[in-house]
């Protein structure tokens, strides 16, 4: 079974957002053993939406449509769906009567705008939100089901596992995707090392793909039933960690933070960090992972000296003979941190972000990394290249991923 | 000028990454006059990704194609132009060259796989990348310019700007996007003070769009030429300030933190932040701008009590009585980090993110801002709705917005 998802907003043809709904759907069919073969974006353009709603089902099995159901004058799919049925719209009285009571729970009037949101195509049903004010539309178009979802990634995320996945069937023949997360090599170095495991004529076959400053391999299964597919997945999980050892940061929805956490709760050890450069974004990471409270105590933004030596008793002497961004700060850092929230461990981590700050002993990208231990403190300097954002980002990985192989090397309990 | 923008990638069609490489290049061809009129995502899929290229050309102006020159045997993209163009691959000297030298130039040697790379297709041109090892292909199908960039956003940004830009001609017929960023009112209430500007006969056009927990508004101007489109955009964003008044954070690519930044900048004063529920994440969005040393101290992540307590003085009694999530714990934190990092203002945040932790007092979403300011301490208390991360996000905006609003309220040297 195939599917299409089609994107619906001047906000994202005009590349003011970026659509991660797309990339949500495709994930969740993919789970439900449902191809996504293409995916398109569209603007608030009435003709436009129609026609790729009308072309795409007539090429595939399913449609998934999101946005341009909202309130205002922008929001035209529900006309488009109306024009690819050759219908027209009409006012849900239910529909109508949630949407009052939506604002009602929340102590607010509905404004006139919103009645707009209670039309539905004739001969198409409604697809209820719990989460904001627009339902959903299931409809049918050249005979295949489309179904037509908010823009608002929480709405639309309630409402396709609510409304639409119970009306998906599970399909006999199966296609599971995992991913399995690398760091500390470039992607032609690992895929030099499994060129045989991404043979295209393969199954499950691998591909590479570099993002968010990590090697994700991805596999792609294709069987008839799920079990099998999830037995040859397995396998390649294995050969893949067998291949490339530590590298393997984690799997599926793990994080470089997820996978630091996992680590340290095995081992019953606490962390705190202290951050220059990246500002929060080490602390923001592992915070991310519900349940860090377990392992993680928190830490300081030491933006400014002051911060330095204040709270983290980084001397004076130090700061000056060898300056702010430095093996020694960021070794004191750590340490210091790791005496003041007594944790098991402390990362300790200044650089240059850039775009400006940079020197010829010091360049934009360079950042030192200290790992104050139960067995002492190691020290790390890494020139990352890349922009403001892109350094911070490799800073922040490259700081949890020294932690990690220590970890890796401490004992679990 | 219309264009249309394709992505290839099994990794996005499955969903595994989001597409970032359309919106920048969206937003990059409308700075030039060039409507972007769809994004197509492909897979992987050699003769997909060349029948994507010949219906795109055959119906605009200007083709972009991003993703599939890796070395790996995922990377279809460059047979997949040639075939679009029916002619075949061929090494190119110069290519295999400047693949080398990329290589030499990092200390480490070329693996065989990478020589695909250095093929184009006969009769097109090589885009030179500085930036990695995949050379660009400037191609023509049915007559059009058809460009091929690397997936990688960093290489595809500096291909584009230092390749492509310069072979676009600017038109005559202007397209101009802006965007008009507002914190603290849903969609439809926005929507209902500026209706007239949002009518569809209008230029320029507004539209609005929630995105990132702020709603942003869209100005869409056409004009002959590039004056009268700025002048009229600017005209429709003085209308939108007037209406819409401190609600309006900021424009294009400005933030809720580097709005915070200019005013704390323009006052002179410094701030510091002590999180608990964020983890960091405030510190680390007022650090993604450049220079914001020169307001920003630094500060504590007060994830664990013990945190609370030793760095920033709160009270025993106060954490025994009230609780970590309590508005006295807030204002004793932000007054602690306040005193402690000597700054003009602290922000103290804490809260319930979820999913697990609340109780029917303090619910998931409870979250208490404390804001420490010259003329004395503030307190607000919100529910925010969502998930872990949407409830983190929504906080730290709060926070920020807080301490804009009471900025807005002092005066600027």
């Amino acid at each position: 079974m195939n599917a299409v998802i089609i994107s619906v907003g001047d906000e994202l043809i005009s590349g003011q957002t970026v659509d991660t709904n797309s990339a949500y759907l495709a994930r969740r069919l993919a789970g439900m053993g449902i191809v996504t073969s293409a995916h398109q974006t569209v603007g608030d353009d009435r003709p436009a939406i129609a026609a790729a709603i009308k072309s795409a089902a007539e090429a595939v099995d399913l449609v998934v449509v999101t946005g341009g159901l909202g309130p205002t004058a922008d929001d035209l799919t529900r006309q488009a769906v109306a024009d690819a049925m050759g219908t027209a719209l009409a006012t849900n009285a239910q529909c109508l009567a949630e949407i009052e009571e939506f604002f009602h729970r929340r102590g607010r009037t509905m404004v006139p705008a919103n009645r707009i949101q209670a039309m539905i195509p004739l001969g198409a049903e409604p697809l209820a939100n719990k989460v904001g004010t627009a339902p959903g539309i299931a409809a049918r178009v050249a005979g295949k089901p489309v179904f037509v979802l908010p823009g608002v990634p929480a709405e639309m995320e309630w409402m396709f596992d609510a409304t639409v996945a119970p009306r998906l069937d599970r399909h006999a023949g199966v296609v599971l995707y995992h991913t399995v997360h690398t760091f500390g090599q470039g992607e032609s170095d690992i895929a030099s090392a499994i060129v045989d495991l991404m043979d295209r004529g393969r199954n499950p076959i691998v591909g590479t793909t570099v993002s968010g400053g990590m090697v994700t391999l991805r596999i792609i299964s294709r069987s008839a039933g799920p079990q099998e597919a999830r037995r040859a997945i397995r396998d390649t999980v294995d050969q893949l960690r067998r291949r490339l050892g530590a590298m393997v940061v984690g799997e599926g929805e793990e994080t470089m933070a997820s996978a630091v956490g996992l680590l340290l709760r095995q081992r019953k050890q606490t962390l705190a960090v202290t951050e220059s450069c990246t500002g929060g974004m080490i602390g923001e990471m592992i915070t991310a992972t519900a349940g860090s409270s377990d392992y993680f105590l928190g830490g300081v933004i030491a933006y400014a000296n002051q911060a330095k030596t204040q709270l983290l008793s980084v001397p004076h002497s130090v700061l000056e003979t060898h300056g702010a961004v430095s093996e020694p700060t960021a070794i004191a850092a750590a340490e210091g941190c790791r005496k003041l929230l007594a944790s098991d461990w402390a990362i300790g981590i200044t650089g240059i972000a850039g775009p400006s700050g940079g020197s010829e002993s010091k360049p934009v990208g360079l950042v030192h990394i200290a790992l104050a231990g139960p067995q002492g403190t190691k020290a790390y300097r890494h020139v990352l290249p890349g922009n403001r954002a892109t350094v911070r980002l490799r800073a922040s990985l490259s700081a949890m991923n020294h932690l990690r192989l220590a970890l890796l090397g401490e004992p679990a309990h």
